[in-house]
């Protein structure tokens, strides 16, 4: 691996964010993928996002577990093993010098020959990038709750790509951001042509009914933001069940929180209009956002950031 | 619009394509899109092909007018007119010098600020691409024809990401040509839910049978290609039917041919291993093959490129 690809080094502001691209480090302004690639022609990529907060990544494990199921799911096979992932990662916070980041790895299906059109002929690659940490919303929207509204689109089906593995099949949800923009909300939540809760742009879909926390099953990410909180669940003594959930009882739930990296646990407040507990989020979704980021402060799946990396 | 990007002229080979992004022209190989685009990351972009072949663009205002219904379907703001975007695609085949190209058009999401996450903020902009023309299968396998096999991964369906606007969400026609290679196949056929034919990956598909052509009608893109067929159909008095056609149907066809603008016409010799026409393409496959080809050379509906454009 090179130090970085370019020369100019003095000049370089690495606040915004470091990158690897198939070998080489740079800063996250020079990462870029051919306009040929069919890794965005094709969208033929998966990808994975770990965070870091205050120095520390959040079960780093997991994430590189899960990223390699979505490599292999996709038949993909980079050069780089785990063990070398895991080095690259360490080295882009650092270059970066960031305490907290938003850290995204991808694998590319890059392209054959011309004239060649056969995926598998293709040499795959990684690439990797850390930026400044963002949440999914502004802090005065985490106060307040957020609005969701349930999308007119249905999820692109598991029959036809597998959300399990991470992908950038985002049609249906970039098209479901319009839609619940012009009704006022925040974020849209997506149903399953059953008419089941799936995810949404970025997050995982919980509801609370009488106490009981609940969360799909099928044809979404299975987030690990979706899995702490279930072990958080269980910790604290509450109730999950992990099954099809229909829209009316999301239109119909006490509570509803949305998971994700961006932000760990995030409370709504509304759904399609409808106001829940006096427009802010509820009791149960409060109490496991805190408890997330007491136990991420704590240490908890923790792995400090080797700043000496560089 | 700048020249070009590139300072070092002189030692730059055009031969391989030229581009234009977001307002500068550069050799194709200089053509990237950031790793933090949502073109990239969301697979939030829309795009066109047209084929240069002998120095002449085919169709290139239908593809011009497609691409403007693609970038209005997914809600796209760029800045250039149709009357700029000819220009632009004329002067990169200017520049590529190439007398056969493929010459691609993206209308990208681009991003918003760091932290915002809602598509409506992105600043929206174009790249086009001009690289050597490429048919969809070497010459060998033209005059073979092409071995097809119907994939069991189904077809996105139209009511999550529509299709009709061409879009790069191909996830399932990915893992379809891997499925296809091991079962020695050139390309897969997908249907979709209710087990009818749509399209394959950068083709529609027609079926032959007692003399009758017939083309699916719904989710799928509506090639230009194929409505080119069907315009000769027309002119040759063969009929052509526009309708739902059931996998049985395409197993038992006479003769199965696609379309392309990477190719035109291609006839098929062999469906789920089954031989047709003594495996070769059929009659009414090569008829239409030769006439496309033909009325092509003959300045049917064709703009000699200005190579004086550069
Ligand atoms: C579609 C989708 N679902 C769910 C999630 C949440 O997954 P995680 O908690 O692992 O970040 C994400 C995260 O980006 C996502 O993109
Ligand atoms: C999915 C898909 N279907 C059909 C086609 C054929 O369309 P056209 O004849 O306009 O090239 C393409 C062309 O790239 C395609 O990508």
């Amino acid at each position: 691996m090179s130090m970085m690809s370019s020369t100019k080094t003095d000049a370089i502001d690495w606040s915004k964010g470091a990158a690897y691209v198939n070998g080489a480090f740079m800063p996250i302004s020079e990462a870029r993928v051919p306009l040929t690639d069919w890794a965005y022609r094709r969208s033929d990529v998966v990808y994975d996002v770990v965070s870091v907060w205050d120095g520390q990544f959040f079960r780093l494990d997991d994430h590189i577990a899960r990223f390699r199921r979505s490599i292999k799911r996709y038949r993909f096979t980079p050069q780089e093993t785990d063990a070398e992932l895991r080095q690259i990662l360490h080295r882009i916070v650092a270059m970066s010098g960031l305490r907290s980041a938003y850290v995204a790895m991808d694998c590319l299906r890059g392209q054959a020959a011309l004239g060649i059109r056969v995926p598998s002929k293709a040499k795959n690659y990684i690439a990797c990038y850390a930026a400044p940490f963002t949440s999914l919303v502004p802090e005065e929207h985490l106060q307040r709750g957020l609005k969701l509204a349930i999308s007119t689109i249905p999820r692109i089906p598991h029959e036809c790509v597998d959300a399990t593995a991470k992908n950038f099949h985002w049609g249906d949800m970039n098209m479901a951001m319009f839609e619940a923009e012009e009704t006022g909300a925040d974020f849209p939540l997506l149903l399953d042509f059953k008419g089941n809760l799936t995810e949404g742009p970025g997050f995982n879909v919980f509801i609370v009914r009488d106490g009981v926390v609940a969360t799909p099953d099928y044809n979404m990410l299975e987030g690990i933001s979706r899995q702490t909180v279930i072990e958080l669940c269980a910790e604290l003594g509450i109730d999950v069940q992990v099954r099809p959930i229909s829209a009316a009882e999301v239109r119909d739930a006490d509570e509803i929180f949305i998971t994700s990296t961006a932000g760990g646990v995030i409370g709504a407040s509304q759904i399609d209009g409808r106001i829940m507990n006096n427009d802010r989020p509820g009791p149960v979704s409060s109490e496991l956002r805190e408890t997330y980021w007491e136990k991420r402060k704590s240490g908890w799946h923790t792995e400090p950031v080797n700043y000496d990396a560089v």
